[in-house]
């Protein structure tokens, strides 16, 4: 068990319905127009809710920025690889997907998760081993959108010529790769790989990307963060992926 | 005084030579290999190097990723709407300016300010009273960007109306506007602006706009933070000011 923290959270918790909630937690004396969203959709859910004292909520938070809203939880499931797979293969629209290596701290993680999610990717993978974090922070800095966003953790690379099968195209973002992000085809079933801020992506990523392209940043794409380079990326895919052809 | 965190963040401090540094602070024991750099360029630029136990360096770090290396410094010299001014004229491309209401913390604005300076911004502005920031936060986050980009620190809202007679157009990042980022010409002189995540731009903003944008994420530009929304707009002002045109 674990705990969402804030009214964004918990709403997008109980509104998402995709992992077990088990007591909505709000403070005894708050104020009607902050907790009335959280009890009407905890209510229309079936989700228990328990007033408790403000202390107990402080001690039991990560941050300051409850707002006198939490709720105790079960983790969320993540897809394994298989149910990538099976999404994709009943996708009507061309596939977008992350797959982050060397992310650095559970913040990173929740603001790219938030990011995808806005910028239209289909689901973010990151590899087994890699997966360390603090589900409540990750949860608090993807301000709500890891409800939503499907996380896909995998264990072999071999996933990845999986989906090449499935004909999306591998791109792995290089500092100093020859081609940019900017003329490369995003419409199409992509990959987008993003390494770690120091290392790169992995030898064995390499091996499998299709192709690798560049944000070409005044002094090199290492001058971005990996979760500002990936807003970039997606960003990018966004704006090729909009329903009318853009002239600038 | 303040101080500095980190073998980039001072490297960057001495490289860029734009503010006083009392002294570079490195720990006893630390590996050639890890101080060799920030030595080298300590003695080139006449900077006193002082070496410390790793303890005096814990207790005075606000992180733990300063790897036994700091700084004692001045604050950065902030510009006046008048520098600012008079930098314009004597540019010779396009201005990029990034203006930022409601920023939230100190990490995401030295995130921000990485990101502009990668993205080919001219400078970033920020209204004084909204300038409480612990520096050494920001400058930890800019990755050593806050060392080379101008910040601008100005009073009156009037600024932006001498832009805008210095043919910039100042171009509101506002949810829900018809037009989007990615049709509207950022390559001549342009001020983007992006207001907090919460309230958006403040009206005084917003008057003096000369046209509204929105990244048309799904769910709305309000699902993304401050400094992604941020990485999103200047990553397309930096695609429409790549040398040749784009085909995609």
């Amino acid at each position: 068990m674990l705990h969402l923290e804030g009214k964004v959270n918990v709403l997008a918790a109980i509104e998402a319905r995709r992992r077990r909630i088990q007591v909505v937690l709000v403070k005894h004396d708050l104020a009607a127009d902050k907790s009335d969203e959280v009890l009407r959709a905890a209510e229309a859910a079936n989700v228990p809710v328990k007033r408790v004292a403000g202390a107990e909520l402080n001690a039991m938070a990560h941050g300051i920025s409850h707002g006198g809203v939490m709720a105790i939880v079960m983790p969320m499931e993540r897809w394994t690889g298989e149910h990538l797979l099976n999404h994709l293969r009943e996708s009507s629209k061309p596939p977008l997907l992350l797959m982050l290596e060397g992310v650095d701290d559970a913040r990173n993680l929740g603001f790219t998760i938030r990011t995808a999610e806005a910028c239209g990717c289909d689901a973010l993978m990151i590899k087994k081993h890699l997966w360390d974090f603090d589900e409540t922070e990750v949860a608090r800095a993807s301000s709500g959108a890891i409800e939503r966003l499907p996380m896909v953790q995998f264990d072999q690379i071999e996933l990845l010529n999986d989906l090449k099968k499935l004909g999306i195209r591998v791109v792995g973002c290089l500092a100093g790769a020859r081609r940019t992000i900017f003329n490369t085809n995003l419409k199409r079933p992509t990959l987008l790989m993003i390494g770690g801020e120091k290392r790169g992506l992995s030898g064995a990523a390499r091996q499998i990307a299709d192709r690798f392209v560049t944000i070409p940043s005044v002094g090199g794409a290492s001058s971005l963060s990996l979760s500002h380079a990936g807003a970039i990326v997606m960003g990018e895919a966004l704006r090729q992926r909009q329903p009318k052809p853009l002239d600038v």
